[in-house]
């Protein structure tokens, strides 16, 4: 069985880091699955998925990170053709890829306990998202 | 259903960046699937896949991105080893990992309208990939 | 079919790289699995998953470059709250990301002959982790 759906996310842009598993775990409670994966897939190219420890001080070393290694400040060949001033986000966002699959069992996520699946923003502005939830067992 | 097949893709290597989208597409048609998802694996541990928006400003971003943070120019112990100076290829291409899933339903793969799924060669040299589509609804 | 299964590593921790391709190719042979996909999951927070061509000059080369981009040494919001100094370890697994998918046919993993499935422990100390093999065909 297979059931896909959508959900729209609201976010700041710049990194802003999304907690989703609360969403994704109700969507496979719904349907009644009990063992299988959920294949979570962002639609657009200025955002990712990842599972991360979702506390305050992850979030902002991880923007931290992001900064450090693909700077927000510099000159990109992608902002000269385009003007729209996120080649940064674009760069972050096809490294950190923008799928990510998690097994459940027993109607269950098998994530670890301090470990959460998560939305991050890149692009330059606030955006809705809109978040594949594709669910197989 | 599952339907496993392989395309050959010729790459310059050197951090080329192959659309392989169209392909992909076609696959799903050809077969009659309406949903599922298609996990695009490549053979090798000198190439990874992930999405972008496929346009030359943001190929050379993603170039010199991986330059930056891994240059070819370094030392490397896997060279020391084998002497193929592919050592910086080898650690992009772990980085970036050689797997990507993702979803479709009406048989339309759910990306967004600039994000492409691209193949990038890190090789140092040209290279005939066999690239793994394999896809299930 | 799907068969969701676990299995125990022990790993030194910082950044130590475990070769899992074995034990899986098994777990797949096991069950009779023919063709389809595996689904491979860590859970917890400090720990990735990808594939490297499995030698010991890699696999230096890649701590090498991991504490480069992501040094164990600096200061971290995360360990300002919890104290337990594993920051880095955190912002390195959210980058790898927990989950790898291989497909396999006529029961044998889809990998190129100098590639590897592995675990990256990034924590800072030893752990046993917990990996999830999720087959599906």
């Amino acid at each position: 069985m297979v059931k896909t759906s959508t959900i729209s996310i609201k976010t700041k842009g710049n990194c802003d880091i999304v907690d989703l598993t609360g969403k994704i775990q109700s969507e496979i409670n719904k349907f009644g699955f009990d063992e299988g994966s959920v294949l979570v897939f962002v639609s657009g190219s200025t955002a990712g998925l990842t599972t991360i420890e979702f506390e305050p001080g992850l979030e902002k070393d991880l923007k931290e990170f992001f900064e450090r290694i693909v700077p927000s400040g510099e000159e990109y060949h992608h902002n000269a053709r385009w003007g729209d001033g996120n080649g940064h986000s674009h760069v972050r966002a096809s490294l950190l890829k923008p799928d990510l699959n998690v097994p459940f069992k027993d109607g269950k996520l098998l994530l670890g306990t301090w470990q959460q699946i998560v939305l991050v923003d890149f692009d330059n502005r606030e955006r809705t998202r809109e978040v594949v939830v594709q669910i197989s067992g």
